[in-house]
Formats: structure tokens, C-alpha cells, sequence
């Protein structure tokens, strides 16, 4: 079994941006050399998540528009009493998630022909790393 | 380290659907001779979703409405800019998530009593594919 | 390839909960032996997920009260026709989602610096189950 682990790092000019990211993620998986297997991607930081979807632009204003509206910024978040403001980007990870496992098939990311995977920046403008982890063969 | 891939098409008869496929699974989980091992179920289209939850209609009802709630089918998204009408679906299956990696022992699923597996689509009656990767030994 | 199979029992005081288990996985991680892999950790029973995030009791209760605001306990479901009330734990699972796959690295956990592992019970005061599930070399 072949593991392979890289991490990228982020700093988004926004506070919130989705970032795509599968051309980086499918260059590791050819780094790899792993032929069968699974490459996981995860958020390391708990603002921000993970998420497959569709490249188009309105689309993307639609989920986050979503998100705001299910989990607005506001202060009265108990959390904001330690001095944070940013519970709303905690919710936004947990409901999104801040991960996913991506199959490789023939070297390759096996996904769908829409299937882009995105980093999703709930609380940016600073450095944040996520983790690309690969095992197989 | 087996690697075995498959993929379970879909055309549901109704737009939104649960299929349970539970029976799919496992039957590919005893081809791939795999005993120990992981399970990857992912939707490769990008409004439909996979859900781990009871065979119970009622609690089906639930969790449709709980979403269409949530994620109302009307026009006003953006996406709907470029002809599609639906964002609703898109969101749906971001909330839910769009896969999980079952656990394989002593090569069975190795799954809670109530826990079936459910192809969840919120945009069907065309050809739709998700993806069933295994590894393990 | 080497694999880990363990399970988790949990009986908590409240109906709902959030239990800190980082410490119980990363010790079984340590007793798997594996060095670079996956360990899966999943919710084998149907009313209940696992959240990675941030160890801060405001948040924590921010979370709670997220979920019950778009799930909450009610009376109306349809679920409920079978003699359940536990319809809202169901939704609650489904929208937190109720697994995550961390990367084990150099025989440790691969988490960020405030990534923290919850076993989320919605429906607790009794015995419920969690797989960890760990792959790898």
C-alpha cells in the first residue's frame, strides 16, 4: 500500500470564497503514483469545509447565500463570548462538511463530469491549511 | 491491498426519489472479495446525494420536506440564469452530503441494525451514476 | 494492509449531548499499529452523528441550538406515526452527517490545531454504538 500526504495552504482575500481546487488535487494524485485508491481531502481548520460541486459562477452565489441564511453572522452567538465573531463559519463547516473522499481509478480522479472540487472559506484573509491524504496502490 | 470499482446507474420514475439501495452494496462489497476493508458510495452527479438512515416511509416523508424546507424549488436562484431550474437540487445534496465510506468486516457491511443505505435523488428521471469503490484486503 | 476494528458504547445523561472522544480514538489509533492510513469513525445508530470542531462550550451549545432550529422537536412528524418522537434526531444526523474519515500520519492523528472529535447524540439515555474502523500500513 502506497500513502501519500500534502497539505495546501490557503489565504483567501475574501472572508468567504469557495476556491476551486481540483486541478491541485488531481496533481497530487498523479504525484502519488497511486493507481486504485482513495484521496481524502479535508478542511483542517473548523471554518472552513469542503465541497463538490458545480463550477458556475451563480450557482456558487446560491450556496452561499444559503449558508448565510441558515447560519447568518451575527453577534449573539455564544461562542463570540470568548471574543470570536466568526460562529456562523463554524456552523457553515458543520452543516457543508469539511470533507470528502475522492475515489482514484487508472491513476486518476474517478469523479463525475461536473463533480469540481472546492475549498469553501468561511473565515478568511488568513493562512489555513488543508490536508490531501492518498492511500492505495 | 483489492481495489474493486462499480457503478449503479439510476433513472428514477419521480423527480425526487430515495432508493434504498443497501441490497446493491453489499452484493459488490461480497464480489469484490473483500474482507476487510472500506466501502466509498458516491453520487458522481451533482443534485443527488447518499443517506444512512431507517427504511420507515414516514421518516422519508420527513426528511424530503425537512429539505424542500430548507431548500425550497422556486425560480429565483442564480443558477437558473443559465436555463437549469435545478438549484434547489444542488443544495439539497450539499446539506445532505453527497457520499459515505461504509466499513467492511469479516466482509459483510458492517453497518448499525436500522442503518440502510439510500441513493437520494432530488433531480431524476434522466440516466444518473454513483460510484462504488472498495479497498481493502 | 493492516485493519482495526473497534467499537464505542455510549449511554448519555441527556437526551442530547456532545461527548469529546479525540482521546479514545486517537488511542486506538495508537493500538492499530498503523503508521499511514484512514480511520473511519461513524455512528452506528440512526439518531446520532460525529462533528469535528472546536472544544469551546458557547460553541458547542451554538451548535445544539443551530440544529434544534432547523430540525426541532416536534410533535408533526410523519415518523412519529409508528410511536417514535425521535423524528428530529434523525434530521439532526442527516444534516451534521454522521461519519468523518481522519488521516492517521506518522501514527498519530492528522487534525488541525483545534480539530476536536465529537460522538453527536441526539436521542440518547441508552446504548448506542459507534464503529472506528482504521486502514493503513
Amino acid at each position: 500500500m502506497k500513502a501519500y500526504t500534502e497539505y495546501l495552504w490557503f489565504n483567501t482575500k475574501n472572508r468567504k470564497e469557495l476556491v476551486n481546487i481540483s486541478a491541485e488535487v488531481e496533481k497530487h494524485v498523479k504525484q502519488s503514483g497511486v493507481q486504485e485508491g482513495f484521496c481524502l481531502v479535508s478542511a483542517m481548520h473548523i471554518t472552513s469545509g469542503i465541497w463538490v460541486n458545480d463550477e458556475e459562477p451563480g450557482l456558487k452565489e446560491d450556496l452561499m447565500e444559503f449558508l448565510d441564511k441558515l447560519a447568518p453572522f451575527k453577534p449573539e452567538y455564544r461562542h463570540h463570548r470568548t471574543g470570536e465573531d466568526n460562529a456562523d463559519a463554524h456552523l457553515k463547516r458543520s452543516i457543508l462538511h469539511h470533507q470528502v473522499v475522492l475515489p482514484i481509478t487508472k491513476g486518476r480522479l474517478d469523479l463525475g463530469p461536473w463533480e469540481q472540487v472546492f475549498y469553501a472559506e468561511f473565515d478568511g484573509q488568513r493562512r489555513k491549511r488543508v490536508v490531501v491524504k492518498i492511500i492505495g496502490e
